[in-house]
């Protein structure tokens, strides 16, 4: 694997330096494979972070399908530019919002983005966009092991860790597996890992299903030394919510999906705390 | 969008139409973002045509997380390499199977693939591989908009078209969307929309729900003149299958999730029939 050049100027380094030193926690949210969930990860942690009073910034360069804007009820927004700065586009909770998609030009239009156009774009993205004074930047990565994660790792060198999302059943494990090997290897240390669509409440019965069979999560948490921090129901209302640019965990934050998010923003900022005063890693 | 070029020397072309005459049918089986389950399709529908005693081979160039090969139980196989060929490896119903996966060394091992490798990758598989004789080849091209759809479509320039895989939800509607305008621009065209995840059948009480909220394949469907060949349940069995490399569809041919692969297979059989005697696209 080359790594790439960027011609990170001496000024774009400085300038990269200035943005990142104003935001106190930066974590990635990665996946070994798409659709897992990473976007509602993403996105819902960082409204439960808001939730909590924290100012949060959401940055989604998932380029094959960005989509944590359409969770947050932001599917048609576009950001304001200035002379001098792009605007982020205002979440709910006032988390600060961008996406690749609200660089393109129409929803339904496959964008083919090659290598170099990525890393520029994600440098650009934390550069020329004003995101202020924050608490917490997300960032949502592409899933798989492409070069954008070694971009990030490489421009935003004080990467507080990442997260890791997977789902169950095996064919999932090994992909999983995969991811976490990946994101040591960049240098974004996996602070914890999260299994989306775990289970689904019948809502008749009450019962409790494992549509996708076994979890798998602890035996990777017992191999690689990564907590699990949360396991999340699949949620039927879901779609309904964000087919109405409404978000469900502010609406119905004791449903058992949006107490895992809780559970995510709670462990992740305990261990990040915990990291920061010193205990080590 | 830049059109790669392979260095495809004549005597690559010609070696390319001579292993392509003898596949009398090819299709891609695509998706606009991972984890809908397009290897399940891929895997699934070369059963459900091998099981009609049709000479079936399975390309699997999924990069990014190649998989088909462990729903046919092919976890650990290795294909065997001649001085002239490497032989596909034989999978359920001597369906003939090359994947990516085969060529990487360990499967916790991240494999950064850049671009022109992957072209040169997907030539090579289909020129190196001694696959002889097949009434269907099946494709499984990675998620999103890269450049392996771009080269599939140069370098056999007679695919007969694509499967487009979605799962419900909103947040996928543009996705697939995104999908279906890419594969007609670098000319696969979408024979049939396949909706994975569609619904879940409770164990206790038999009634089914849907688990990620409404259809959106009808909508699009109607959109783009593309036909739905299947929805397809999930089964939390399947995860077990896998698990132990066993075939859910050929030892439960009469599941719900079984009966869609044979939908999938005859409405596909009867498109291409009909197309290749002259009714037209």
């Amino acid at each position: 694997m080359g790594r790439q050049s960027f011609g990170t100027s001496d000024a774009l380094s400085e300038r990269v330096r200035e943005v990142l030193k104003r935001i106190k926690y930066k974590v990635a949210v990665v996946s070994g494979k798409g659709g897992v969930g990473k976007s509602l990860v993403s996105s819902y942690t960082a409204v439960a972070l808001a939730r909590r009073g924290l100012r949060v910034g959401l940055l989604d360069v998932d380029f094959h399908g960005p989509s944590s804007h359409i969770f947050l009820g932001l599917r048609n927004a576009r950001p304001r530019a200035t002379l001098e700065w792009i605007e982020p586009v205002e979440g709910p909770l006032g988390i600060r919002v961008m996406s690749v998609a609200f660089l393109t030009p129409e929803e339904d239009t496959p964008v083919i983005w090659r290598g170099p156009l990525k890393s520029s774009a994600i440098v650009e993205l934390l550069t020329k966009v004003n995101w202020g004074d924050l608490d917490f930047m997300i960032v949502d990565l592409p899933p798989g092991t492409g070069d954008e994660a070694l971009t990030l790792a490489q421009v935003v060198r004080d990467v507080d860790g990442s997260i890791v999302v997977a789902m169950p059943s095996t064919v999932v494990k090994s992909v999983v597996s995969r991811a976490i090997n990946f994101v040591k290897y960049v240098g974004l240390r996996p602070i914890g890992l999260v299994e989306n669509m775990s289970f689904f409440y019948c809502p008749d019965s009450g019962r409790r299903y494992e549509i996708f069979g076994e979890s798998a999560v602890e035996e990777l948490s017992a191999k690689y030394g990564i907590p699990v921090i949360a396991r999340i129901p699949v949620d039927p209302r879901l779609s309904e919510y964000v087919e109405t640019g409404r978000v469900l965990i502010l609406e119905e934050p004791d449903s058992p999906l949006s107490r895992s998010f809780e559970e995510i923003a709670s462990r992740l900022l305990a261990e990040l705390e915990r990291v920061q005063s010193g205990a080590g890693r």
